[in-house]
């Protein structure tokens, strides 16, 4: 293991790291982390629409792009601050967290103000001046494995954020580029028990960006949580083939809520859980650009990352 | 879908393909396939050693080479036809069927005579010789990915045996070649129920070769019976600090009966079982180079490929 | 070829680019262009020794990285503006232009008062709020290939630094991620003709990077220039075994000269040649922060890309 | 370096090898080797037409496939030994040395009688069956490259030939597979120089299966020259859109012509020669199977690899 795996490896903490948003939602816990939604959001409807769905077949996070990082510039780039609000309503009225992907370093505090969790995209896993922007902050990082990075590489970048004093972080694997155009990409599951050797932080995977295809998301979904992972990113759409984004590889609302069912049996022989339900937020809906809900409000005075258990460790064999 | 996927193509045959070997193991059908034993058969003792292991864990298969492909001709190289009949009256004392590599066209009938099952490894895949020669003969073949194979390529390699006239062909994902030294090889867990969807044939997973390191084989082996594989081929050596090859990768056999008990609720989560337990076998070892064990004679006689009814195709959510 | 290639493509202009920088090097004329310099600007005496040498050897632009993207954040990160000042000197003093990385989209305009062409890296070649940054500048932009970056995204890339209005980029090949460590990465010298079949911009060749090791920069280097490659960015450095960055890939200042008289003769073959020698400039040095060199005054005012030659296309066979 | 490279290391011997042909051609000496013709061998016509119009531009060496490794079952799998008979005829004919393929090592023999140089094929380069049945023949060997093979992988491939007592092996690069679709392989023009600090056998280079375009093959056939190869492979077929296999990437016979005149000056360069013409060998058919041509015959009865002198160790600078 390099020297300058200092604050990311494995026994730089007694206790594997919990990850906890200011919504509730733990990463690393007893609980696994559900995040769900679109991959852009294009307009309130739709969201509340996939908010709605994703919140009631049991998601405790809400995903969702403001900013796209776009391989064109003629594709659909996202709504911006925009998309922001309406990400922050829709969490707040359906009781879940909020994550969307910050891309550049000047917008990290705009979008601070609205969001959970920030996402640190694929392209800019190596992007070091925003990673040494979100270390600064004190928000909860998820950091995406680049499309053809290390395992080091990705911890090293970790260790960027983490030297920053930011210690919330979790790693997502969202599959390599490889030679076979069979699935978009090719998911790595190995990493799930492998990182869990490596470092303290916690580890989901994204199905969705990894296959391209919606049918082959919900067995890699379930496999990933077999194989030990603290989470899962999933794209959401009520009308996957009307998305500005991302359609072929979004569930609809019906097939989320069938993997849903599919994952609680899985997560109990993993020694998991599901996300406990927030039950009556509908109609109590935060007024606030953000609000915590009155039952997470005792931990979201905690630090962000100080809920720590020790099961994680015995679950590989 | 290429045209000429003709023979293998899902929609080329009403049910999965199970695939069966004389020794009654199955693969495709309600039972998952466990294949378990040595890389390389060494000794009498060795292979005598792991195959009771194996077979008391629950495993019904017996994996060890005879002829080893080895990148470098100063490598130990297999013990050739002695290792054959070893591996013959250990399946045969054990109750375990055997599967072992074959390599060279000019080998495949002293292999058949007495193996269940012949392999083709990686490096072969594309060995058309080879590929025509076991096409030709009527045993159950175990067809492992190349090493930077596609998809599309794998299935037409497969495509060469059944025209050949053999039909009971298992396909085997054991990793490709990534740019990350972090595992031997990458496991490409998507192409399980991508070849659910393509194919009628059975598709089992080599977690050894793919991770390269014992202590990841359990959780990857996991979520691939989690994914829906149809088998699994674990190396599993009695000594692996001293194996003359795949050491590393190698569970003990204390290790591999931790995993068997792991796997109980997941096949069961799956909607399948672990082979049943052979009882008794132990007093009756076989005299002859091959003997159907008793039990296991009306199976014997079926052809090997029989279609069964099987419930493969909804697991696929 | 993709309809979002509209200001990329060959067909959207008459004639291929021609990028000059204000110390007049060109990338796509008659002559090629050499970049020369160390990995990192480490201080005044190693930059002005390695400047030195490398004008004194032919070489018509000064490379050197002042703020150094590092896969760890222990390793030397660069000296930042500190290094910018000691790049305009050097350069001035030399008659050499500069080109620098810029990772920040907030170090743009910093960047841009001393150096007369921007890199965008490997790591930022899809880090988009960089490269609007640079496309709203009117700074010629080296833009590096990502790391597993396909032809068509690293194309998309440069469309969004067209579209922001500027027109001067030169594209730079810098090998990609492979599965071999026997370089360090894999140098697609198909990429030379296929870009030059493929659209307008200027393309040159970083051996350097894509080797790792310094014997074999100057085969490659000498093959990128057979293949029709617009210059090449080659990594010297006076003491290499003591460079804190990049050293194993570093040539010496004798090698660098060596592969300099290898290179005349190969240009002349691919119809191009070597950058005219400016004479007489060691006795006058600049003294302002940016001050071009008196013989290039006339290219200064011109437009970066006006300058334009209808030889390259005659180049693929 | 590994241990294992017993034979095949740079210092094993003294002097580079130069493997000679029956017909003459050296591969590894002052002249450079060019195998040009089609990739299939289709009718007596076709060859004949293409084996006079490589030999009138220039080339030494006739390719041609008569058993032909195809992806898929249905695709055109070579006329066998017609093919090679055809081959023979047209090499004699037309003075040129014959190189094919044998993917099966029940076939070395048989093509042993008509061939000059076997080729072991990418999907071939760890059978090791066929490399130890080559390695006991005594007629020279092409290995190509396997599709993701690492340098070293291949290098023990070709370590099996030698330890059979056969010295005669040229490598040959061919592209090795990656994640763009831009071109049918990726070249690693750097194995060029590499090999040559490596190993003493020859390397040549087919940039015709590494580019899959055929407008792409004459750059990096100059590049690979200049990069210091020692010859080079390419498909050349009389009418490339009506080819039975790789028609994409075949020159026509004018533009094989075209390529040849640009190599004169780049072999010269690279301080190496194009072949000798043979004059005067149309009047003078051989009509037995295999005759080595009069003005060769010296040389035929020398060891096919006797060690020369050769000025390859310098040309790395």
């Amino acid at each position: 293991m390099p020297q300058s795996y200092r604050l990311v490896r494995r026994d730089a903490r007694r206790e594997p790291t919990v990850v906890r948003l200011k919504s509730g939602a733990t990463f690393g816990g007893d609980e696994i982390a559900i995040c769900a939604g679109p991959c852009g959001v294009e307009s309130k409807e739709q969201l509340e629409e996939a908010a709605r769905a994703v919140a009631e077949a049991g998601a405790n996070v809400l995903r969702g792009g403001a900013y796209k990082p776009r391989t064109s510039p003629y594709s659909f780039q996202g709504l911006g601050e925009e998309a922001l609000k309406m990400l922050r309503d829709a969490g707040d009225r359906h009781g879940l967290g909020v994550v969307t992907e910050v891309m550049d370093p000047r917008d990290v505090e705009r979008v601070t103000q609205y969001a959970d969790m920030l996402q640190i995209g694929t392209r800019n896993m190596q992007n070091f001046p925003l990673l040494r922007e979100v270390g600064a902050s004190r928000i909860p990082v998820l950091l995406k494995r680049g499309l053809s990075a290390t395992v080091q590489e990705w911890l090293l970048a970790a260790e960027y954020v983490l030297l920053g004093g930011n210690e919330s972080l979790v790693l997502c694997e969202r599959g390599v580029r490889s030679f076979d155009v069979a699935t978009r990409n090719l998911l790595d599951i190995a990493v799930v028990p492998l990182l869990e050797e490596l470092t303290h932080l916690p580890v989901v995977v994204d199905p969705s960006h990894a296959m391209g295809i919606a049918r082959l998301v919900p067995p890699v979904a379930v496999a990933s949580i077999a194989a030990g992972a603290d989470g899962l990113l999933i794209e959401v759409h009520p009308d996957p083939p009307n998305a500005l984004s991302d359609g072929a590889q979004s569930l609809d609302c019906a097939a989320f809520a069938a993997l849903m069912r599919r994952l609680a049996p899985v997560a109990e022989f993993a020694g998991r859980k599901l996300p406990k339900r927030n039950v009556a937020v509908d109609g109590a809906p935060g007024t606030s650009a953000y609000r915590p809900l009155p039952e997470k409000s005792d931990n979201a005075s905690k630090p962000a990352s100080a809920v720590r258990s020790s099961s994680r460790g015995v679950r590989l064999a």
